[in-house]
């Protein structure tokens, strides 16, 4: 009779608790993303739907240490959250940063940012505002955003690709975010492309994807075939070092053959990278994200191509190149969000 | 009191179940491991202690049609079965085939073997022998081999490389096999590693890993060492198109210069390609399988070297290069086995 007054009671337990934790997240509505790019960091509250509420940002290479950033974004936040009805509505943050690590909250010898070795970032935020802070690789919180909310829903297999300042990558397999052994996992913008002669990269080595497949890649290659060829191009009219890839965007469109070039070349090495990714872990789809994805057929077009001619005959024509269908600022805090709700 | 004659009855009814599903794992104590490889194919019947009790061959390549090539085995492993109590002790029956499709059970375009398009051989043999059977790639079956009862014992992040006629690969991610979305992810021996002038490859490509880094790949760098270079080398007294790997390395231990460069340059390009696949998954070891594996410091401190110098700052001397603790022939065999257990 004992064993069956527990059993019986067991359950009621249980349900009450449940009452509890949902009157919690009730309670706390909203949580907090923020994205830490190599230029912009981006901040924003969002509600359990999804919907971005509020978003400010700064500039990440304009303070030398660690505190006086973190004081910058709180500057900003801060008002936010109180805008939403104060820190009592949050019920965590989550960041996207590069070399960040799930497992520790920390950021490890980020070759972009300004800090060097190891920052306590999850913990330094989770002081200042008092909520609980998880943190993952930047291009991890967009696989997560674009998993939940965008091109990849209903996905368990899949490969996010960021082209931004630099080329970042979030893995899912199994319908899980691939952290690896040490929380680091999915540099795929850090995969050697040029094993002779390759573009000196920011992280000391030579010839990586991103050197080439990069918004400051596609510059690069600008100012190179600049030099090495000598037809007019729409290009020479800007100073050399500030040719950024929207200028030669805007010169593809009016028909400048150089500037499609730059593309092509761009776009092929990308679709070489990408046949390689997909005889590791053989993706449903891979999703491309970032300014440079939206350059169109100039860049789509020689991906597509490229990626046919170099994967494997058996994985040929099975993995979908997609678009991002996240609104550019809102992917990258969307998806550090969705850590935020799982944070502790 | 109805309820609590329920619960009450119900566990015991439960232990009646695991009884019942204990006794019948007790009457088929025993599964089929195969391993078809590009020239043999073993196979053997295992305990559940992942003891090989008995095992027997046959070659892969003299058979022209499955239905031969299934008679073939057959023939052999029906009396290895019978020896053991006949197939009623048998619990099912696990095979790592290249191409292997684990999803579907099928072998789908394999370059290195002769039966064309898509082979239905888990089907075949369920149904020639009469017992569940189940199917992956063969150097998946070598991971989880490797991971049940070798070097990585207890990992939930590691990739597997076997160095055979060809290179083949097993990834595991959060303590999983990566299949990926259609069931044949994980084919690292076809990532490409000359993008400019590669050597030709079985898969219709150029540059492959495998046709670098395989016991083949090691017999061919020795033909073009030998034809580029003019220094005396023991490997002179071999006709060129003889040589295989193993002569090499008997060449490499009799202190032959020009084996062992052989070596350095097969262990470098391999360690090149390790670097990328840390950047992918960044897994916790690297297991080498194979014969080539075992050309020890002649070709691992190559590998290590070209690793340590390739790798992403952030990963550097975190994954451990390991060998595999298996036995040769009972690696495979025992990986396919373990497939037996759950085959259905």
């Amino acid at each position: 009779m004992f064993l069956f007054l527990i059993l019986y009671i067991c359950p009621k337990l249980i349900n009450l608790l449940n009452l509890i934790i949902m009157d919690t997240n009730m309670e706390k509505p909203y949580v907090v993303g923020m994205d830490i790019g190599g230029t912009n960091t981006v901040f924003g509250i969002v509600d359990s739907r999804g919907n971005v509420l509020a978003t400010d940002s700064i500039k990440t290479q304009s303070y030398a240490t660690i505190e006086e950033y973190v004081d910058a974004v709180c500057s900003k936040l801060l008002p936010l959250i109180d805008s939403m009805g104060g820190v009592e509505k949050i019920k965590g943050m989550g960041v996207g940063a590069p070399n960040g690590n799930y497992y520790k909250g920390t950021i490890e010898f980020a070759p972009n940012l300004p800090w060097k070795g190891i920052i306590p970032l999850a913990a330094l935020f989770s002081e200042k505002i008092g909520v609980p802070t998880a943190l993952t690789n930047d291009a991890n919180a967009a696989a997560i955003g674009e998993m939940t909310y965008g091109a990849a829903r209903g996905m368990k297999d899949f490969i996010m690709i960021t082209l931004g300042t630099g080329v970042g990558s979030g893995i899912v397999i199994n319908g899980q975010l691939v952290y690896g052994h040490d929380g680091f996992a999915g540099e795929l913008g850090h995969v050697i492309m040029r094993r002779e002669n390759g573009r000196l990269c920011g992280c000391g080595r030579k010839g990586c994807l991103e050197t080439y497949c990069s918004a400051t890649g596609v510059a690069r290659t600008a100012r190179e075939f600049l030099v090495a060829r000598s037809e007019p191009s729409l290009l020479r009219s800007i100073p050399a070092e500030e040719i950024v890839s929207k200028d030669v965007y805007d010169a593809a469109v009016k028909g400048d053959k150089l500037a499609q070039d730059i593309f092509e070349f761009t776009g092929r090495i990308l679709g070489e990278a990408l046949a390689d990714f997909v005889a590791f872990s053989s993706p449903e789809a891979i999703v491309l994200f970032g300014g440079l994805a939206k350059s169109g057929d100039y860049i789509m077009k020689p991906i597509q191509n490229a990626l046919d001619e170099n994967v494997l005959p058996i994985f040929k024509g099975k993995t979908k190149l997609l678009l991002s269908e996240l609104k550019d600022a809102d992917a990258a805090v969307l998806g550090a969000s969705a850590l935020g709700w799982e944070a502790k």
